[in-house]
């Protein structure tokens, strides 16, 4: 039986500012990437989204980002492998404190915005990401990009001793080469609900994704990042939810 | 055998801010009250000076405070239990992420400036302090003001499940009730040399303060409070330490 | 001919993160008191912000905070006289770049949320926020609560030689002492549209305001503080402004 | 008779954390370059610099950097142009403010740190630099680096309108192009004072610096950098001081 996990960016409130539909699309998804202050979130999200993804069943991973609120960890900053490390010990350790609060283990890391980005591309940073949470323990997932794009951020995960998880992203056109098209050009985000159901499925069940130019590229995937920052994203996620268990596919945390 | 343990605040440095002698104060300590990066300290500090404790010796505890950066945690906010409680939770997360990287138990928490001296004097807020504690783990110790000022403190610690830690201040002046005499009064800090060692000789021995009265007050001690901002202070501190030992008195963390 | 101004708290979005409705209701207001980035706002929505007001036709006005944008300026902060004022000479200065920028002339300084109330109440606080005031220019329009309670803050403002600005709140109820009835008590934000317009209209028409017990107390009304984050808040805006013009009032900002 | 200008950062401490020895090194300089809160600096050190500036007849002048404390503005971060623009005008505008409180006139505006080294070598942050001045106000001086490295920095300036000051560090090696080596370099800071001071000679007498290769190159120089964040540092400027005087140059503000 196929197994996937579906996992969103949750806990991005703060302050007085609301962001994200979290207690809708939480009840679809089967883990939670927890924001943790610094990009996004503040104590008091973090200590109600913990407790809102156990109650639900659902996986705590981190979310950790650059020290950026201003500019939603979104931008890139040009950090020592040292300081990118520290940052996330401390985010990842933070979450850790409401992990303890609320009975959780905590399942995985997956950066954030910039730093992820940055991660994919760049050996240095991906290596102070996958170290900073080997660190912390061996046992965390490390989320990274699936496809061709997220080789080098995997085989260094595993250089460093981590299990990772293969994300791809169903509302996102691929390149043949198996890159996301950049937002900065048209078509780069699919829109239309059918259309990410079916990249969905296919990704799940035949471990494809048709790239822009029309060629079906192969990819290993573990799991799917979905969006729930509008009420349009949360029906969304639960099509997809809906039409992967209709195929059989059994929705589980990493 | 007489035991006491020294305890100093740790890890006040940020950026390119520098604060404290660290690295001369932390040989003569048995225990560092860690900042957390609300109201002091830093992602890089947290990781050196974790990783110094452990080189040391020195117990690992958590120094909390409000998120007050620019006034250094020194001024009352009117927050909610549940803030607090969240506050907590967040910066003694964190400083457990470092925890794990250095392999240290975390052994006690030491709220900071005005969250400490609140706590001292209103019970919802002591209270919150102490919920927090407790709901990370039961295990970490309390530390909370000695004498019959610190009482309430003492008392809602215990009530929750804590246990908690006395401690006291050789170079502060107490009141015949047992209370700190507030800074803004003269002789609120005692500067000779000679007097705080004595003063601390005294507690230790005898657990007795000599108040401003000239009363001696009774009161149980645990720690010992000391200063690593100024080389006298660390030289004050390698006094306390060696009169100590020299009375037989052996110096052990928390 | 009788006149009044229409204020409302604006530009409080942050980085991602929307706050207000500001677009709908800039329209039907003749005063924008424009956050200044410490509890609310930031460069770019300040920016925005003031562009906007100079092309309606607005007030600008600064609108300073604690700095506390977790806790979005609600919450009292035990700061000296001199740390107030240095704290909106700063946020004003930031809001006086724009106006250079858009040739915008700044007429009047509100302070925001837990300062506006301590300053109602705390002569120091009242003082220092005058001063600072004061300072930057003197012909800078000081908003103070109008009633009996705003008193000690309109006299200060005088004594420092302001002209101060008496605001009123129509959807909020009064005590018999012209105090604002605390958020916390049932009944303090008045609800129904037609009876907050209905109120506005006494303010203005007849300089008086139903008490909670019914009685009909007179106070000096120069500018209605309306709210623009729900649509249902801008359409109260509208409907207050159109009962006053029908009433042949003439809406003009401060 | 020659003139020259002696600027130095000031105003970089922040909250508790002490940085640069303002107090001394102000009666030696000729024009201040005040942190505006963002990478250093904060409200209540603005007051007190500008105050000190002023009663010591020295140019104020603003010191704008990125949004990042922890990292002192030393980061570049990958900003958008209106973004720059944006936090510019915030941070001289709230730097405005205490001039109007002082009665000072500001005089010039420097970006700090990764900011200033950006817009050296990048024609969109140089431009976006310039516009925020200029839409503050067209007289205010923008500070560039001296020689060939800053032309274009140079050339966008005057484009927008703005008069440029050129910028040379004594204490810095330059290549034979006329560019800073680079910090990583061995040798890129001068510490010898002899060497310091000689530099400084050449610099303004003969508008010339001798490069790492032993070349003589030209250039315009209106403004020396010099230092005050080490007693030595502050001895340095005295020296450069008075042998600038004892050949009977002019120091002279912007």
């Amino acid at each position: 039986m196929k197994k996937i996990d579906l996992n969103c960016d949750m806990g991005e409130s703060f302050g007085a500012y609301k962001l994200g539909m979290d207690e809708k699309i939480i009840q679809y998804i089967t883990s939670a990437n927890i924001a943790c202050g610094w990009h996004a979130g503040d104590s008091m999200v973090m200590d109600k989204t913990v407790k809102m993804a156990v109650e639900h069943g659902v996986s705590v991973g981190a979310h950790p980002g650059y020290p950026d609120l201003i500019g939603f960890g979104r931008r890139n900053m040009d950090c020592t492998p040292d300081e990118i490390r520290n940052y996330l010990v401390y985010q990842v350790g933070a979450l850790l404190g409401y992990c303890k609060v609320y009975g959780a283990r905590l399942s995985h890391v997956k950066p954030h915005g910039a730093l992820y980005l940055t991660a994919v591309v760049n050996k240095i940073v991906a290596r102070a990401v996958a170290e900073a949470i080997v660190s912390i323990d061996s046992n965390l997932l490390y989320v990274a990009l699936a496809g061709t794009k997220g080789e080098m951020m995997t085989r260094i995960g595993n250089e460093v001793g981590l299990n990772v998880i293969y994300e791809a992203f169903p509302d996102r056109a691929y390149t043949s080469e198996g890159n996301l098209v950049s937002r900065r050009e048209p078509g780069a985000v699919i829109k239309e609900p059918g259309q990410v159901i079916e990249r969905a499925l296919r990704m799940v069940l035949e471990k494809r994704v048709i790239a822009v130019d029309g060629s079906s590229i192969p990819f290993e995937v573990d799991t799917l990042c979905v969006h729930g920052d509008t009420p349009t994203a949360v029906e969304l996620t639960k099509g997809i939810r809906e039409a992967l268990e209709a195929e059989g596919v059994e929705l589980s945390p990493m």
